[in-house]
């Protein structure tokens, strides 16, 4: 199974309503919302205001990507705005089992996003209240970088650290993934790909989709 | 001079483009931006995208309230999206005259929002740099307040203040601005008014815009 | 009117609930509770499992003093422990407004407390809210200080400012009260005196707490 | 041999002195003091001036675990009110060396607390200077949780970490210990449990402590 | 009285022993020393180890300005390490009081800096203990900045506001004071001048000195 | 290879450019400058300004140890001032990656520092970025410690650690290196080797550097 999630970061927010709608018609999976605070990372983008603008014209899951400081804080706004999943950064999180802890409580599937730099015995201990983790393959918040080599490394060990571990979690990769890299992620072993330029950039957002998702099933075999 | 700015918090967030097109057409003057960060204020809203998409439909002045911790870094961010007018907060700015300095070295016309309880002496050494003044008459990034009496002693004195100093900067209130108000508000010495829900929940924007507008003139006579 | 707050930061932990009772007997009208929490000031007191213990053997005010920071995220379960009265600081509350319209919202008297060198302007748009004000006549969370004599011009002003505003607020005063200080200090205006070790350090809280409110008495002719 | 540590935190008091004593005389063998300031974790509990009461009656270990910010600063007080272990959070100690090294120099035994998720790769270079290891296995500061189960591989882990490193240091494990979960706890290695209202909460005291004992002694065979 | 305070920011820091014995030849006052932490201000400069220096090799008073964050913490240090007059900013101390008080227990002279935005009302209640107040004239930490002229206006508030008091502190002056602006800062109320490049940027210091001397005399009928 | 890295910290600061060229003469291979910022450690040495002092009159690798909190604000500055090598503290980079990518990007040479209990974990997924990594055997920032011998467990790891992903970084050793550690030390991987008052307090600078480089070579058979 091959998850396509654009992130919205790359919409045109003056009509945001039809864009989630055209990427849905295109066969998108999920729509990822990076929230960014200005403090975790040195941009802010959007808070629970969209997530709800973004439930009002789509059923598909919408995963939120907190990219904040104290997000205990605001986890409760995001799961009542709508979010399907919400992911919190470990570096962020001093007591990330409580946060993933509320986070399940409300309903919401929880993960834990990594930024490229951080190990794996970040999220050794939680391992059986993940949903998902988010490898980082870029610096989150920060303009114009290309994929992380070093993630494929990173992706391949986490996905035998949830083997072992006898964990379904979904392996979600954000920074760019696109036609270049999305089959050698694939086939390190992540499932879901986030694009943001990469899909709302082209003039045909089913062309890309399906394309990604091709080069996507390369991996696999 | 009334000045009626529209704070697009209220507007719906999925056809944001034609929401400020819309109070465009039924004569508002500014749109007000209430950029919130969840550090500074209990919830996030949104940044520089938000701006960015505002800017592509509208030729109105973009007027920016930062609810920020640490502006200085975040404020070339807004200007380059196309801001007009930036307010910083007096509690979240220790070097207060530099932010002033740094939105103006930018070509943006610069101010200064003060919570409820914040004195004028705030802006006593700086008055000379100000465009306009925010004056709160709610708590900011809270929902569900009405409007606080004490603001209207505020601004009188303000008023007298900016007066005795020869500035001719621009009042704005924020904060239970509507119908029941707006008149008192005029009266006190405010010429430019944030409304959110008091327009964007009502059917006819023209309609809303005109009432508030004939209700703050006769506060000025 | 005198109020008499004993400060239970002097009195014998290993049995609070009989000095409770001791002073009540001895004719304190309020108890008062200092919450330090080693980032505010350089010193960890108690919470709400104290306050809690002292409303299990006691009808008098329970007077609360939040000396920490970020006082909005614990004022609930102080609220919920039994405190009557609560005081925030000026110097920790950037949305001050707000933080005492939330103890208000819980059904419990607020009060603004004032470092030393805190100007009374952090309090004038909040007058019309204050139930008391707490002026601290030394610097809270330090031991072994002697009363600070700028107070009593503070408590002068202060008194005169309440009277302007037409305002009730009881003046409390904390530090170095004793009986070579309180009748000064209840000439200038103060109503409420906080006395720890003045009270508890002595062997007959009766005698010593009677002794302070003749002193105190003779401030007010 | 089993060391079992009443959590005071579940204590009556108004009468402190008393249950001290109580579980004292019912064969408690340590006191354990969880401080808390509110920032670290979301709630107060109280400082050294509890420490100083239970000094005051009570020649047991006095163990207390600091879920504070910035511990290094505060560190001396509660070492100078009597503690005779302290326990420090890995994760609210960039300087967690230096942290132990204060702790040792001052007399007083040496611990890292562990946050659920937290790794034991945060104590690998520091494992010659602990006299002890707490394993939360609740999350800290938050009321009403179950025993984590993922706790028990890591005291596993940790138990054959210790021993490779040739240390003698104790595992105290904190959260849900009770008659249902102290024998596994034993049996993969933890030899102190933390217990209140597992102690504090039943009628007598001497029966609790003894029926822990009993099965934390067949976790050991 | 004219006190001329080299700020040794502009001396070559190669050779700052003879830097600071030429600015002693050439007439200065006081060495001032700009301690900048990179966090109050973005800029990091020096530290104890320079007062030191200074010391070893002057006996003019060593004047440190703490543009600092949390400065209670090393004020210790710059006492030990020589400092004769220690200011600290207002911005940065919410217990102001306190601060002062420790640096004058050191046997320093004590000051309190203010930023230009800062109002007068911050020094209100410490008059009584200050030996002198620095009035920023540009915003600290920031290269290449212009006096800013409100800052005249403040420096007659402050002489009216000491005269009041009966307070003899020293008016200082940082930031764009040279043969352009020096009489009318001295005229304003002001004695004590700190300037750097317009002194160690001069090829002649005494020329330059005694140059600003002349003009500041000639502010002073 | 040997690099001896005298820490200018130890220096006579009334004459840094002299005692640089002397350590330069000396046989000196870089010249090691230690950033403290009062924040991150508890004292401020400092800043760019003598990074600048040093390129004046030497051309050896000026290496720069930030010692700072959120460093990716002050790196340009230090890259600006001469750096040719920077490092920061992993536990003082929530973005790690990103801190690493901007040092390079200016073109100077990376390095992590990791405090003594810091695992190597921290830079398991940075290793292809890192020029050298610095491990520190004392705590950084506090005086008059002794080497930690756990440190040679730590560089022992971190050879083969390097070795294995077949980097070239070099180890740099800083704490305690004297003639008593020097040997071990080398053995254990490291080659570059801080030491301040192990060659700035000894009277012959050439006859120490000679001494440590031949105990450093005997490590090395």
């Amino acid at each position: 199974m091959t998850l396509i999630a654009p992130s919205i970061l790359s919409a045109d927010f003056t009509r945001l309503g039809e864009e989630v709608k055209a990427v849905e018609n295109a066969g998108a999976d999920w729509i990822h919302i990076d929230v960014m605070d200005g403090q975790f990372v040195p941009n802010i983008s959007y808070g629970p205001i969209v997530v709800k603008a973004c439930k009002q014209v789509t059923d598909l899951v919408l995963d939120v990507h907190l990219m904040i400081e104290t997000p205990d804080a605001r986890i409760p706004d995001f799961a009542k705005a709508g979010a399907n999943y919400i992911s919190v950064h470990a570096e962020a999180c001093p007591h990330l089992h409580r946060s993933l802890q509320l986070i399940k409580s409300l309903g919401v599937k929880a993960g834990v996003a990594l930024n490229p730099a951080t190990p794996l015995s970040a999220i050794e201990y939680v391992i059986d209240m993940l949903d998902f983790v988010l490898i980082m393959s870029v610096n989150p918040g920060f303009g114009g970088q290309k994929f992380i080599n070093a993630s494929l490394n990173k992706i391949i060990a986490l996905s035998n650290m949830l083997s072992d571990a006898g964990s379904n979690a979904i392996i979600q990769v954000d920074g760019g993934v696109n036609n270049d890299t999305i089959e050698a992620v694939t086939r390190a072993g992540a499932s879901c790909f986030v694009a943001g330029s990469a899909i709302f950039n082209t003039p045909d957002y089913k062309t890309t989709i399906d394309g990604l998702r091709k080069l996507s099933d390369k991996g696999k075999i």
